[in-house]
């Protein structure tokens, strides 16, 4: 890109520092990209100072939750800076969107806006294998208006965080069995704050029990395994793979269907279907499921070390297990660039020149 | 109330006109309370000019939806205003703010919220029967952090609208078969913006077809009744009250509480069960269910005149019925001042001088 710098931006990169210690989502990039939608026409998008926003206190977003985001990450590689699958993220939140009748981001203003981000963000990816820079889309209703509709004026942004990966791994999750992430007809399979904000009592009550994620349960059956908090389930049985099926209430992850393209390759038999949780338990103990683990963009594979509830604790062979190294390995490899990107997978971004 | 008045407040105050035509909720008070709470401990709260809040674009509350309000009026009546039963609205909220991990708003501040906000707009008070000042406490997280966990800081605000009353009557309504606005074990029973989030499709999908709301089915049966979007469901049969009884996934509405009481008062038989759909339309087409209606703070009592759904349109007999219009009556009459307050509802408020 050859384009003149805003002043403000380039005061904003010049005056931030990244900090030694990273966690997740918490140390903000110093830039933002923001574009505004009125009565169903968008505005073009401006790179800005990361400032806080100015919202009306009647903004739907603040009373009805109308709101939906990604996750997604910049990659440090050897040419550059890229992104993976993108435009897998774009098209979600499209859906999102859609869900709760907000206007989809058109996909060119969705990928300008996460490709100028990482652009002017470069310098600011961390270096060390599984840290990143986390990129946060999202899309807001801010029409000023408490009747219970759709609004009329939307915000969208698209912020950055640098990170290291979400979870380290040997997660202790717990099955829930009482409380419910989305309801059958509702909005599991979008990616909307609603969703999260009814799981927060569930993980607040199993942090108290030493645990570390919640196991959601099928809605509508209440006997079959969804997803964890933002995260798909794999297990494996019999060095096979198997995962969920979609089913209208688990957020279908890009990280989940990378995965399973990944393991067909490598020669894994994977099962798409339905897992109770009662035979899932029992194959654990029996040494039948000798892996289970969590994915998604924020935590690429997350170990699962014991899965628990009311009855007692199941616990999984020493993670991480071979099946989910290997895949991690393999989409780490193609993600950060030492391997071969076969499936083509990786969006370069143009770099910017920030001197 | 014997006060100072902060100049801004009152430069605001004085710069604002209550425009002819008011609508629901589009109209903002030109004043708002503000308390701000930190790792658990609450500020003190202000009066202060309504103006935009300024939120980090990292603010749980807009990836993350942990938000939960409330909605009340204030009456004018003739020794002043009167607010109707607040306490009644401080323990919801304390209850939808704990579903959502949050910290509930002190009683004492949230009545100091409500009261001084209804004092200082007194004079906004719309004048016809029916008119209000509609009251929106809400609480918001506003921690920037892109983890998956509850706030360490919330906002709290009750801000008003001086409006009409929300629906006119004669309500044509949608049974929602296919679409929950909350799931089993999830926030039905909270007033919280997820809920909200979740029903603007089907809203949205049955204004196409001529109708103004959605009838939601228990998510769990998909069978039963359980509310309308913000409002609770009555129907009348030979003569006798029929609402859902709460089951988790309905809010327990104050007008319903209320509503419920006052009908046992004048010597109807009430009845709180569940109410399957498809018997409650035989009822409605065999004449024995001769009227349904709906009621909240905003609607009060909003006569429903057609329930619909892919099989036809059962039409009820005349709205208003009798009976909704007896209650509407009774209710507002002791809202509005006009009849005795047996119950102890009506809460004063002590009045400023804003001369």
């Amino acid at each position: 890109m050859s384009v003149s710098i805003d002043p403000a931006v380039a005061a904003s990169l010049r005056g931030f520092e990244v900090p030694e210690k990273l966690g997740f989502g918490s140390v903000m990039a110093p830039v933002m990209f923001r574009a505004t939608c009125q009565d169903g026409v968008w505005s073009g998008g401006e790179l800005v100072p990361y400032a806080p926003l100015s919202l009306d206190p009647a903004a739907k977003v603040l009373h009805y939750a109308q709101s939906c985001f990604e996750g997604m990450k910049a990659y440090r590689t050897a040419g550059g800076v890229s992104l993976f699958r993108p435009e897998r993220n774009a098209h979600r939140m499209a859906y999102s969107a859609e869900r709760l009748c907000m206007p989809a981001v058109p996909e060119p203003l969705f990928m300008d806006g996460v490709k100028t981000v990482s652009a002017y963000c470069a310098n600011l990816i961390p270096a060390n294998s599984g840290e990143s820079l986390y990129l946060r889309p999202f899309l807001i209703g801010t029409q000023p208006d408490l009747s219970v509709s759709a609004s009329t004026s939307y915000e969208f942004y698209v912020i950055a965080s640098p990170s290291e990966a979400y979870h380290a791994g040997n997660m202790r999750v717990w099955v829930e069995r009482d409380d419910a992430r989305a309801a059958v007809g509702g909005t599991g399979d979008a990616k909307v704050g609603g969703n999260y904000a009814a799981s927060l009592q569930s993980i607040a009550r199993l942090k108290k029990r030493g645990f570390d994620q919640s196991l959601w349960l099928n809605p509508g059956n209440r006997h079959t395994v969804d997803e964890l908090s933002g995260m798909n389930f794999f297990a494996v049985m019999d060095g096979e793979l198997h995962t969920p099926a979609l089913n209208g209430s688990i957020l279908e992850g890009v990280t989940r269907e990378s995965l399973l393209m990944l393991a067909r390759e490598q020669g894994y038999t994977v099962h798409e279907r339905d897992i109770d949780i009662d035979d899932l338990m029992a194959l654990v103990r029996s040494g039948t499921c000798s892996e289970a683990f969590a994915c998604g963009t924020a935590a690429i594979i997350s170990p699962i070390s014991v899965l628990g509830d009311g009855n007692g604790l199941y616990e999984l062979s020493a993670a991480p297990g071979p099946v989910a190294e290997r895949l991690r390995s393999a989409l780490l490899d193609i993600q950060e660039g030492r391997s071969e990107d076969a499936f083509g997978w990786m969006v370069p971004v143009d770099m910017v020149n920030l001197d």
